[in-house]
């Protein structure tokens, strides 16, 4: 009652906007989130909001809606999820809710209302991080050169807010779409001087105790005789995972029958894929979870202990297809990440003692919505043409492979390229040049690049680079501890602000793991 | 002393951070400021943070710093200061400083810390806005179509902020470095279908009774006969508005003098050019003022108001340079509207009941920093490569159309217009195709476009577009009621909520426009 009338005292007209586009943020102050606490918490959720009301009668004139439900600090240290959709730039985020209020009238993204402002995301050695550096600020709040893991520009180990976590006694958990080695998760989790020594990355990940890990890169786990194996030695990881009391498990419908029949949970390792798991635009529903699923099911784990919990959940392969310049395979991995924000946010909202902090660690592809054609800038582009693909630009040019590998005629091969392009991105007229490139172009990624230019010009969706950019990036919280993230930031600020709330020392952390007694 | 107190009780180690970086948000409980305040504000000064310490007492745990000095509400309706740097898209930010931090280790721009999220900018008939219809959104609260000025989607008139001020009996201010006739200035001071009708905007303006209106385009104000007319009619409005009392400056030095030896001020209205003012890059200081020294002119006029201000200020160029993809000249106009905003944020700041918002009305260009070289990304840019650049693209090609109409040889005109390039630029081996296509293209624009890759290239700065594109601007806020744009918004949500502070009701406004009692 107290929540109610405050929000009618201090912003009623804001407060009836934000229910209309589901804004997290004020909901603890909805009257009907009350019905769902338990009575002992209702004390302790109706105490802040009486000291905000007491400042409100204090104070003359309206008071901005926002300072009030966002002022109450946590008591205890919150649990933490921070969610990071890797190459997700300022544009990133205007093409999904663009594309969204074409399909559905959705005029927000889920975590719009929560924007909170900004980071830069420069490394120590170019204005343009790359996810190594980008991540090592986030993880550890440390500025240092591209390709760096955990490490500083001396290349010593920096402790991380993950290792933080369980030394606090929290529970941890990592969630990503790429393989569980690559730079994003391993930033949290390891300590390399490169990110490329991926082998070294997964022994360190399995020696930290982490609750959850579910992603890709099945390959650095296999030792070296197994099939598909990216290992140059004999380790077995998964049979040593499961010797730590792991449970591994390897498939969506493993993920879903974790846990059953065990009267104590295991810790669990999923790796769903070799290497990367699929774009979700190519995944296999049957086989590959999605980030919504593997999200909730690490915090349904990770919320059992009392002690709070750190989960880092990474979009990671929204980066990759801009890497590539597939604007629809960019969208749909983006549609999926927002899912498991979804998730986060609404379990952050039951739980009440749960801080969601969403912010990437850079832009890629220097994607632009609109672009110039034929040299005419033009006010205007297409989201509607995304929906029409099928496929990853990836998937697709492994299409074209197969038709460039057959012993067809040359014309053969054009009209039957030109035929899998249409049906698989929707375009109906295939310029002869995208084919002729087609036929010609050779390279792992060159094929798959080669293909991405019929959506673009489609679509009026404009990149500049195969590499990450230099504009700063969005930054969102929901929850305790909130109102500490507005404004613009270094990329190093966050992990500082968030081991605050978690109540990490980071530093001296660090100190104990160069002293040697965490080394392994 | 009980403002000191409470920063150091909230949050001292973010309010210390602060002080490093010049965060004006917090200036306010800065106990030096207190000693610039008259004894009868100092009351008022001290209640609202009595006030919040109490809320502080109430809530346990360290409370965010952010909640504090933001809470206290206007005790009456704010001045307010609305800064649009047109075309200042989320790279434009990062470039700024970027730039910044290599020439002098800055770290920040004034407003950085002041972030406190975007808006989006789409217009009601295409995803990507022109200045007009964005320009409307932040005038008047209404999406409209593209080139509409202050007029809905049925071309009827909508009242402005600007409107609701002067019927309010606030002082009334437009500065802005385009044509004073341009869409931006002209959406909050005329309402026509159709922003290319400037010389009937300039007409309606003069009956606004704007107190300060200090710009470029002298040319919509000159009747049909004087020379650089741009006039239709023999209406001469400089004429037209000394009768109104109007001051007419012209010139740096006028603008510095006006008022002088009067024994009550004028109104003021300063035209500093046919058309659009200078680039910075290109401004003659003797003659053309600079945005920082016109923001800082119209304050001192529109203060002494005690029923308060609204003022406008636009940089407008930053979005010309976007169009013409020339970094150098986006840069400096960018540089210039910090040195504007830092003046505003200033006087904010003293004068304690003023509201400022930075927000811009679209992206312009696609700019993206760092770009594919020879088709491979590359994860750097050279912000210092910029510095080197001493004219525009504009005023280069002028002088590379001097040289091409000469009747040197092809070979010596090839030979002067590369010396020229690389005098003007910086750039020491200036490509052949550059030469050959500075030799070749014909139109107004062309030559211009033509001579911005060569920067662009060298400072690894890519553009995907002549036009505007669709991302997300920035939004910023300051003072009185900041706290109430906090998140994402549409742009129509900031004109609605100035509204609210100002106690401005656009709605009844438009009504009263529209039964003609206001109509012109």
């Amino acid at each position: 009652m107290w929540g109610l009338f405050l929000v009618n005292f201090a912003g009623l007209p804001e407060c009836k906007l934000v229910r209309q586009h589901a804004n997290f943020r004020y909901m603890p102050v909805r009257s009907s989130t009350f019905h769902l606490l338990p009575a002992s918490r209702l004390v302790s959720a109706v105490r802040p909001f009486f000291a905000a009301l007491v400042l409100c009668l204090l104070l003359a004139g309206p008071a901005p809606a926002q300072t009030v439900p966002d002022a109450p600090a946590p008591e205890e240290a919150p649990n933490v999820i921070l969610m990071i959709p890797d190459g997700f730039g300022p544009a990133s985020v205007t093409m999904a809710r663009d594309y969204l209020r074409w399909r559905d009238g959705q005029k927000e993204l889920p975590y719009d209302s929560l924007q909170v402002g900004s980071i830069r995301t420069y490394a120590s050695d170019s204005y343009i991080t790359d996810s190594a550096a980008g991540g090592t600020a986030l993880a550890t709040g440390t500025k240092t050169y591209n390709g760096a893991v955990a490490v500083d520009t001396s290349r010593q180990a920096v402790a991380t807010l993950l290792e933080g976590a369980e030394r606090r006694g929290m529970s941890t958990g990592l969630v990503v779409t790429s393989r569980l080695t690559h730079a994003t998760p391993a930033v949290f989790s390891s300590h390399v001087p490169d990110r490329g020594q991926e082998n070294r990355i997964a022994r360190q990940q399995l020696n930290k105790d982490i609750e959850v890990m579910l992603g890709g890169g099945r390959r650095h786990f296999l030792p070296q005789s197994a099939e598909g194996s990216a290992r140059e030695d004999d380790l077995d990881l998964l049979q040593a995972a499961q010797d730590r009391g792991y449970e591994v498990v390897q498939t969506a419908s493993e993920l879903s029958r974790a846990g059953e029949g065990q009267t104590q949970e295991n810790r669990l390792l999923g790796l769903f894929s070799p290497g990367h798991m699929a774009y979700e635009i190519d995944r296999d529903h049957t086989q590959q979870p999605s980030l919504a699923a593997m999200t909730e099911t690490a915090i349904d784990r990770l919320s059992g202990n009392g002690e709070g919990y750190f989960l880092m959940v990474e979009g990671s392969r929204i980066d990759h297809a801009g890497h590539g310049n597939d604007a629809a395979s960019h969208l749909r991995d983006i549609l999926a990440f927002n899912r498991a924000a979804k998730s986060a946010l609404e379990a952050a909202q039951e739980d009440d003692n749960t801080l969601v902090v969403i912010v990437s660690d850079h832009e890629t592809g220097g994607l632009t919505l609109g672009r110039n054609r034929d040299g005419e800038g033009i006010y205007s582009w297409r989201p509607e043409t995304l929906a029409a693909v099928e496929a990853s630009s990836g998937a697709i040019a492994d299409s074209i492979r197969s038709i460039r590998s057959t012993g067809a005629s040359e014309a053969a091969k054009r009209k039957r390229i030109a035929g899998t392009l249409t049906r698989l991105t929707g375009v109906q007229d295939v310029p002869t040049e995208i084919v002729s490139n087609l036929m010609a172009v050779e390279g792992p990624y060159a094929v798959g690049n080669a293909v991405s230019p019929l959506v673009n010009r489609q679509a009026l969706v404009g990149w500049t680079s195969h590499a990450h950019t230099a504009v700063d990036v969005n930054l969102y919280a929901y929850g305790p501890g909130a109102n500490a993230f507005v404004g613009h930031h270094d990329n190093t600020t966050i992990a500082q602000k968030l081991a605050n709330l978690m109540d990490v020392d980071l530093e001296s952390l660090t100190g104990t793991l160069r002293a040697g007694r965490d080394a392994r």
